[in-house]
């Protein structure tokens, strides 16, 4: 098995054909040994993590699947904390999509002026380009296809698909009393097929769930997800 | 006449009816002492450089009249350093629109992985809000919608409008061997017609123009311009 690439949280190795396996780390993002999924650093290591974040990941492209949501999961091993899916290539160097039922974290430190924190959004979407000198800037629909990443055609079906997809995990949340507020997604193009499929995780890492008013972490949401 | 308004470079009397007067004065946005028209902050005062504006104002209003492009443009009195225009409403707190030919300034040190400094682009369109503690972020289309700022018919009609206003200037500056990188526009609802109309400033100051590889400043671009 030969390893194609080094992640931040996630090692990826070839497996031959058009499949490569997905070796979960405990390594998390963080700046000054605290969690924070949306930073770019690597800022410490948490044992159990990784399987944390495959367990879910399984759960939920799981349920995709029977939704009929294309994506790049193939099958999932949590012994091994690793996933096998079908090799797929990023838009341009790499996109996430973001959905928001909620206005926290960026979306209301850049637009505070115009609502409170935490007023509902309906399934907004927002595109940012994964460019970690950069900040991760937010990019338009007019910009990306002038940029060549994505036709305006593909910006609308994305954007349609993660409404689609983040309203079946918003669903299955509020099944166990959880409120997902935002989640962020990521997609590309199946290497075979070409088709745009779902790819990466979908994590308490990748998303902000509250219960009540309360936060709920990445790791204690793995626990509620999942407690009888 | 009653003033309504102190702003940055301009103040604004009430005219009565549905006018008001715009007197241009000398201060600049800058910071550390140096003009920079995309700062927030009154920097310092240079002798003339609000006849300069409006100078420029005029020539581009009385240009864009003769285009059938809906302004606030009434009149100018380029010896009282003031511009009578009729009023109008802002969108939401006030958006900037940013119209850009070549990939320079904040738009290159967002998407710089993706162009050159410098990139021909197509008659771009970014609109940012006007929100000096947060930095003047950018927004989308959706988000516009998202915050009843802007119905997406009125987002399209406003970025097809900006497109043709700049390609009209830019036309204007190429005649006199020089060319438009960017500019920024304002838009505003007539008070008295709620049609959207061209409001504010179209001067130096609002615009990155080169001659050849060689930046123009603002207030060298209007003698540049200006010159038999």
């Amino acid at each position: 098995m030969e390893l194609k690439y080094k992640g931040k949280t996630k090692d990826v190795y070839s497996l031959g054909g058009n499949e490569v396996l997905l070796k979960f780390k405990d390594d998390v993002t963080g700046e000054n040994g605290v969690f924070d999924p949306g930073a770019n650093s690597v800022g410490l290591t948490i044992e159990g993590v990784g399987r944390s974040g495959l367990r879910m990941t399984k759960h939920f492209f799981e349920l995709l699947k029977t939704k009929e949501v294309p994506s790049h999961y193939v099958s999932a091993d949590l012994d091994d904390v690793s996933m096998v899916v079908r090799e797929a290539v990023p838009f341009g160097k790499g996109l996430e999509v973001i959905c928001r039922f909620r206005a926290v974290g960026s979306f209301y430190r850049r637009y505070g002026a115009y609502l409170e924190q935490g007023q509902r959004l309906n399934s907004l979407v927002e595109i940012t380009i994964k460019d970690d000198e950069r900040g991760d800037p937010t990019i338009s629909k007019d910009t990306l296809s002038e940029l060549n990443v994505l036709t305006e055609a593909e910006y609308e079906a994305l954007k349609q698909l993660t409404k689609t997809i983040c309203g079946y995990i918003k669903e299955e949340l509020a099944t166990k009393g959880l409120e997902l507020y935002d989640i962020k997604l990521e997609f590309g193009r199946d290497k075979e097929t070409n088709d745009i499929i779902l790819i990466d995780e979908i994590s308490g890492g990748n998303m902000r769930v509250y219960k009540g008013d309360q936060y709920i972490e990445p790791l204690v949401l793995e626990k509620e997800f999942f407690k009888a």
